[in-house]
């Protein structure tokens, strides 16, 4: 939670966070801000005091808003900087930034540096600053494993709220897919059709849940999988835009919204044949569920992450699959992870690493489970997916509800 | 234009480019892949070579449709990977990307670095590799003039028509959210109301808004400026949420929506006041249509962007307003710039800086025109913008129309 923030930099010796880019879609700027309009922001948190919020000047207001300590970038004179940018050749952002710093009393130790930002302008303002302060050491952490991310492991019950709410729209849009889906006809090669006698392609399924998740205060900001075909046998692969939709042709459906503005995701997937399925398809199916429901019964407070996933490979291979256990990175079967801690960001803290012993599924702790299986040489996949919270009382809370069927029949 | 990237990157004294991170919402990744969902991937662009695009090995079919070479990060063990990284306490990340650097035949020389991406996490990698690999030198560049931010300047005529296309999308919503406003009853208060009896609020506009572009394949990664009275005042307020709409108020209305999955944007600003106007508020908005007007008339093919601005001042001043001219960073009057590039980014070069000779209007330019007026304290604001295009027969063509007017009357 963020209220361990402080003890987490101590266990790491990082004397000071220093956080770039926009409120919005930029987790480690969202957590602190709250998001908001607040754009090419700056915010600097020593250890033991609160954050500081630089921002452009025309958005105060909405800087404002955050509620922390804010500063105006133009406290610092671009005439001025821009001078001295000049007489030095040291770039005006390096300057700024190292009177910001020099303003929160940062001027020594190890500084932390998030965002998702331009890589570009931020490694070399960096790098000048280095050069400027000497004193300071900047540090970047693993992609898996920050401070941020540390802290994010754990949420609050107002986060738990937030998320059980986009649990709820995601699955009414997922049930207004489904119903969309079924209600169409289709013709003589089973291809649903639309009123002016196209058929329903993917992009058209698409185009309805951008729709139906921006009525009720939702984005797809990594868009939505929903692969038929071979292409359900091809674990990310989006779908193309183009193919139409078939009776008895594997679908899957995974989708991930969050918040409009960039906040909390939900994570989702079902698998689909409309009207009918294959018997090689059913079976699958059924190994994915059977699967799914021992890793649901074996989950236990407290236990690590990874864990689940040495289990779920051993029993995929158990049924004849290939999995990351003995098969490195292996092409069809199992090849995934069981799941991965969700919250501002989509994938996040606790990861399911076989081995590892942090990643404890401890009380707060928000995570999906959803093993797969994928054969895309024969035009076959299966994935089932749901988000879990692990609750202070002992038990396991799946998010939202959603039937788990493979078949999903046509209306009419 | 992508053609030119050879060329800049030789004035820039580069070797190769380095671009990091997703496909979509990423401009310089998006820029060379053409977008899709291919995440968390790794470009390597030598100076007179084709680019390689190393992906996970999940995405392997979204990586091959944007016809690039393509390398799956699985050709490098992570198993052999991991064992390297404990005994020497390298990060992973570190010594793949050094075997991808050696692999793309780029062991030497100034490697610029780019991508939207997460800063905490490459920068750890950049800093182990450029330790690994000493007779390499990772070079940031400004966010203001970067290589792809040059090569972005111009557009070919398939990007122009996707702007375009977005513009036309963006007048639709304007259209929309304009019959949307002026169908609503207002109460006593000339306050809009909703069926339900409850005032319509900025928060139920947004939505529409959302829903609109949404059936139209485009989205507002970057939100919606929607402010009514003060917050129309100040420029980057994003507006109120839950503020009611009000006959005699201003709104200033920015939108800049892109294509779904982040591609090409488009920008554009109207002022209204529903039903009537304040005599002040009218006054303000005949002065800014007439800056708008004038400037609109000095526009010429080949001219610093930066002349642009400091006519804008000038006039604004003669009309007795403050501008950035005479005063630093101003907080009411005119306090911004004339405009900005458009393209993959909703601000990119061409910038309109006084004094500078780069940043011109030539054939190929997107760019915006949007002066303004702001008197927060006075509840006080005007904005119009248009996106225009340089054309090669030496024209500037605005790439969608809208009314101007400042008074919208309500229906009924």
């Amino acid at each position: 939670m963020k209220s361990d923030l402080d003890q987490i930099m101590q266990d790491r010796n990082l004397d000071a966070l220093l956080v770039l880019g926009d409120a919005e879609h930029n987790a480690p700027m969202y957590y602190m801000t709250g998001g908001g309009h607040v754009n090419a922001a700056t915010l600097i948190k020593p250890r033991g005091k609160d954050a500081t919020l630089f921002h452009n000047d025309m958005e105060r207001e909405e800087a404002a808003k955050t509620g922390l300590k804010t500063i105006s970038y133009s406290t610092y004179s671009a005439k001025a900087l821009t001078k001295e940018a000049k007489e030095t050749g040291i770039s005006l952002a390096a300057l700024r930034l190292q009177k910001m710093l020099s303003d929160t009393n940062v001027t020594s130790g190890r500084v932390g540096v998030y965002g998702h930002t331009d890589l570009s302008s931020s490694f070399s303002m960096l790098i000048a600053t280095q050069n400027l302060m000497p004193e300071i050491e900047f540090i970047g952490e693993s992609g898996m494993d920050s401070v941020f991310l540390a802290a994010m492991e754990t949420k609050t019950e107002a986060e738990i709220a937030r998320i059980r709410k986009m649990g709820q729209i995601t699955t009414e849009v997922v049930g207004k897919v489904q119903d969309f889906l079924t209600s169409h006809p289709v013709d003589e090669n089973e291809v649903l059709i639309k009123e002016d006698g196209n058929p329903l392609t993917v992009s058209d399924v698409k185009g309805k849940i951008n729709l139906w998740l921006a009525e009720r205060g939702a984005e797809n900001p990594e868009a939505t999988i929903f692969a038929i075909g071979r292409d359900a046998g091809i674990p990310h692969s989006a779908g193309t835009p183009n193919d139409p939709i078939r009776l008895g042709k594997t679908i899957i459906f995974d989708i991930f919204p969050c918040e409009a503005g960039g906040g909390y995701f939900y994570d989702f997937t079902r698998t689909w044949c409309l009207g009918y399925a294959p018997k090689a398809e059913q079976k699958l199916h059924d190994e994915v569920r059977e699967v799914y429901e021992t890793v649901i019964d074996k989950m236990e407070i407290g236990m690590p992450f990874g864990e689940l996933q040495k289990l779920t490979c051993e029993l995929f291979e158990a049924q004849g699959h290939p999995s990351p256990l003995n098969t490195e990175a292996p092409l069809e079967g199992y090849v995934h992870s069981i799941g991965h801690g969700l919250g501002i960001n989509v994938h996040e803290r606790p990861w399911a690493r076989i081995g590892q012993k942090d990643g404890l599924l401890v009380p707060g702790v928000v995570f999906t489970i959803e093993p797969g299986l994928y054969y895309p040489e024969r035009g076959m996949g299966v994935r089932i997916e749901n988000t879990y919270y692990a609750r202070k009382d002992g038990k396991f809370e799946r998010l939202a509800e959603y039937p788990f069927d493979l078949v999903v029949p046509m209306k009419g």
